[in-house]
């Protein structure tokens, strides 16, 4: 059936009955789905999966273990066997994927398939996908359809049988970035963000792993560097542990960019005498005026590496050399903000280097930096491409037709970005809706820079080809810098806001009223908690039992 | 040694030596010490307790235990008994209590005397304390000054002894007001709230625990009404819990204050099929417009209680026993707050009831029903006092000079609610300050109704005594209303903004920096994360690490 006439029925349903749909349950809400009035009862010893082929060299067992866990828990190790006097019929989960799965993804974003059509009858589940993104986002929706059975003891049901549904996503890069500099966070709290991006259908984790805080990438080309510029020896990721990760993460579909901000940014770097002389305004202290209190120091400035050095270039080669080996995706974040002329200005070195070089102003000497090394990352990995922080301030940064923008300035100026950069890709993390970080002060009790604080909704009604036109539109990411956050906190700070964008990134096609949109995002809530992921919650329990009441029209 | 020379003494350790002190790791900052230059190094076997009496029928068995647990931890069960080849000599903490402890508390907040002082030399620490209360404190600071030895396997270290210590809170009232009506609670998190004041030295917990959208409390008296307006069979305080949770506040040195709010805020109660013809405005609906978006419903609109109905009072005399005999402390939060008098106007009975009784206004309707209400308190218990909410909107409010007033409207507006209750004790709970549930938005995803958020600076530099005289402030409370509340965000809403207001009503005698403030609050985070407490940074690592770098004076 057609998109459209497939959300006339999902209204009916919900003016008509207050039974929970697939619109209830699922979020991002699939993009076409029919159901019918039947239930379906699941013994989950008599549970069994079937697939068509061997996906070797990947290996789907992990997956499918995880679900099948995350669906029935204990009930699984409490089966008879062979089981007996079962009140319900053996049910098999059916898997066609209709190419061989040589990886978790194509190298490009934008060629990675997350299609997939799910059908439950009585008889069975058909699961149908291309790729192995839709293998996952499959189980996932099948696995906020089933729940414990409220009629057959140690039974499941799925309501509302059968179910036909096909879904695939609107934008490719679904994503969150996470700040690992101004606090150290432990890995177990990085898989539980990933457990939480499954859950969301989200695509791509980008791990701002180093900044001028700290630097706690254990690094294969300086392999003392953690010693100086890591807060401390137990605040150190290394080589084990980020390869894990990266494989935690890819097993659930999702992708791992790195990112390596410079020139600025890199002021830990400096911690190391062997690098020291690489990083400008080093020891450089800002001021701070307490609001209602006394003129402070300001904590580390944002120093910058020297372009006028080659011995910078070979210790970006270095550290390039390390994200290649520790990260497989195709892409690298090579941050690009936030550079500080006056670190520059104030070395003559540098003054010097513009002058011998014809090199008119600052902002050229930044374009000369990223030029020069892109060459370097192109020299360790030319398959690499590069992803570029940009804001108005910097709409001199001269890119490459293939590099990708991520954009955090403000929302009313992506038309002029799009403008200015019409061939580039570009993913929308403009400062003031998706930064997650906003209005709850900053690190001095003061106010943030982006107040005020972005609500789900608030995050959910950007619509993005508002300002740019779909086919530039790479994706959208919500931005969790991390001056106050640490792994108590993080989890509300991230979510459910990070789903209210992936459900915009994935669907937009809602019906006009709000109760099947914030009744699925309850669900995903509830979901989260139960798996041990803090998310908060974004209504009363009122509201949570009886959402049309608060989010029905009047 | 004279408070103001103490603070000399305090600044000038910090300007001369990064050496951590007192003054940043005890918070709230006691009032009056001084510090050697030695450390004590303790072995945990060799670690004994005593005291000058027996404090029947008070048993401070189970402080001690919970202090010696927080201290020292597993290594207690590691002790070879006899313990032997000890590296440093038995260390015998004394407790000196200067009069019989017959009771956690006097009746009376203001009579609580929570002074205590500290002396820890290389021989003995002692401590002296006259109430309980002043027990409890005196181990939290000693619990902040010992740590693992840096030098000695297996043992703990107090820096900068001998240390004298002298402390006592400026105000008698430190509260928090914890709300189990928009989202319920595990006891496990009210438990957990409990152990976080004890850090911050609080002294009340005020238990808002039934509102309009639940009532999760037991009632002795109904038993069946949480079968109609709890949230579930799940989401209900049983009476073996309540009394639970007031004997593990009691042994923390925290007084549980609960607060039945009427006659608004009653809705609930209308869920109940006997109670419903008591509850005006039950089927009311609200409407919300969303911002960019649709007109929606609102919600379970503020239900009030009928005045003119007598079956109203028989009901509340219920509840009120129910408070009664849950809650030994001898306050009761009565509310008051937001009647909404177009629920009573729409009312014949009640129009009518107000011209038989020659009864003006709706204002005068509130004052009947607020002084017939605490006649029936009286009668159930003539040494409750009464505390009530108040605003701006609520200053025709006539109350005893004997009840206390929990103000919650502008800061700006305190010195006016002094002119019109001069004789009335006063707890400063203002919206604009106070409110930590602000500036994250509301349950609809739109604006709070105190937007912005504020920050534990914020929170800290409200001076009460720059509005009220100190002799009619009770004490500061922080509200944590839950419509976007649940058990895993609760933690960080509430830490260490609890604490910030704590410290000020503790000890405004604080040095001109901050690094001593600073450090403190960010080692009463680390004592809470420790403990597993959820508080979130108030700084980034670099700050918490280099705290001079940060919040020293340029």
């Amino acid at each position: 059936m057609g998109r459209l006439s497939s959300f006339y029925f999902i209204v009916a349903t919900i003016l008509l009955s207050s039974a929970k749909t697939v619109m209830h349950k699922v979020f991002p809400i699939p993009q076409e789905f029919e159901e019918g009035e039947d239930i379906l009862y699941i013994d989950p010893c008599l549970f069994e999966i079937a697939h068509n082929q061997n996906f070797a060299p990947i290996d789907i067992t992990p997956i499918l273990t995880i679900y099948k866990s995350r669906i029935f828990g204990e009930k699984l190790n409490q089966c008879p066997s062979p089981s007996n006097n079962s009140l319900s019929p053996k049910h098999i989960l059916n898997i066609h994927i209709s190419s061989p799965i040589s990886e978790y993804f194509p190298s490009k974003i934008e060629s990675t398939d997350e299609s997939y059509s799910l059908e439950i009858t009585q008889d069975s589940t058909t699961i149908k996908a291309s790729q192995y993104s839709g293998l996952v986002h499959a189980l996932e929706t099948f696995s906020r359809l089933i729940e414990p059975s409220k009629k057959i003891k140690n039974h499941y049901e799925i309501e509302n049988i059968p179910i036909t549904l096909q879904d695939s996503p609107r934008f490719a890069y679904r994503g969150i970035m996470i700040d690992t500099s101004r606090h150290f966070l432990q890995v177990s709290t990085l898989m539980r963000v990933i457990d939480g991006m499954v859950m969301a259908k989200m695509s791509v984790l980008h791990w701002h792993i180093v900044d001028d805080d700290s630097f706690p990438m254990q690094s294969l080309s300086y392999p003392t560097l953690t010693n100086y510029a890591a807060f401390s020896s137990s605040q150190i990721y290394n080589s084990t542990q980020i390869q894990n990760l990266v494989k935690y993460a890819n097993i659930r579909a999702i992708r791992i960019i790195p990112e390596f901000d410079n020139p600025g940014h890199v002021r830990a770097i400096g911690l190391s005498p062997t690098f020291l002389p690489l990083v400008t305004c080093f020891n450089k202290q800002w001021e701070y005026q307490m609001p209602n209190g006394p003129l402070i120091y300001g904590g580390p400035p944002t120093g910058a590496l020297d372009p006028s050095n080659s011995q910078t270039y070979t210790f970006i080669q270095g550290i390039f050399q390390d994200l290649n080996a520790y990260f497989p995706d195709s892409y690298v974040h090579l941050g690009g903000d936030e550079v500080l002329f006056y670190c520059w200005s104030s070395v003559p070195a540098i003054v010097n280097f513009m002058k011998n070089n014809n090199i008119p102003s600052y902002s050229a000497l930044t374009n000369y930096y990223i030029n020069r090394a892109r060459g370097v990352l192109t020299a360790v990995n030319s398959t690499k491409t590069a992803i570029y922080w940009l804001n108005e301030a910097t709409f001199y940064l001269q890119v490459k037709p293939t590099d990708i923008l991520e954009f955090w300035g403000f929302t009313s100026n992506l038309t002029q970005l799009a403008t200015l950069y019409p061939n580039n890709k570009i993913i929308v993390a403009t400062g003031d809706r998706y930064y997650l970080d906003c209005g709850m002060g900053n690190k001095y009790g003061g106010e943030s820079w982006c107040d005020p604080f972005h609500t789900w909704w608030e995050i959910y009604i950007l619509e993005p080809t508002d300002y740019l036109s779909a086919d530039q539109i790479l994706g959208g990411e919500v931005t969790m810098f991390a001056e106050l956050v640490n792994d108590f906190v993080l989890d509300w700070k991230i979510w459910p806001r990070a789903a209210a964008m992936a459900q915009r990134y994935w669907n937009q096609n809602l019906p006009l009223n709000l109760t099947g949109l914030v009744s699925s995002l309850n669900a995903l809530v509830n979901t989260m908690n139960s798996q041990g992921i803090g998310a908060g919650p974004i209504d009363s329990n009122f509201c949570n039992l009886n959402t049309n009441l608060c989010f029905g029209s009047p």
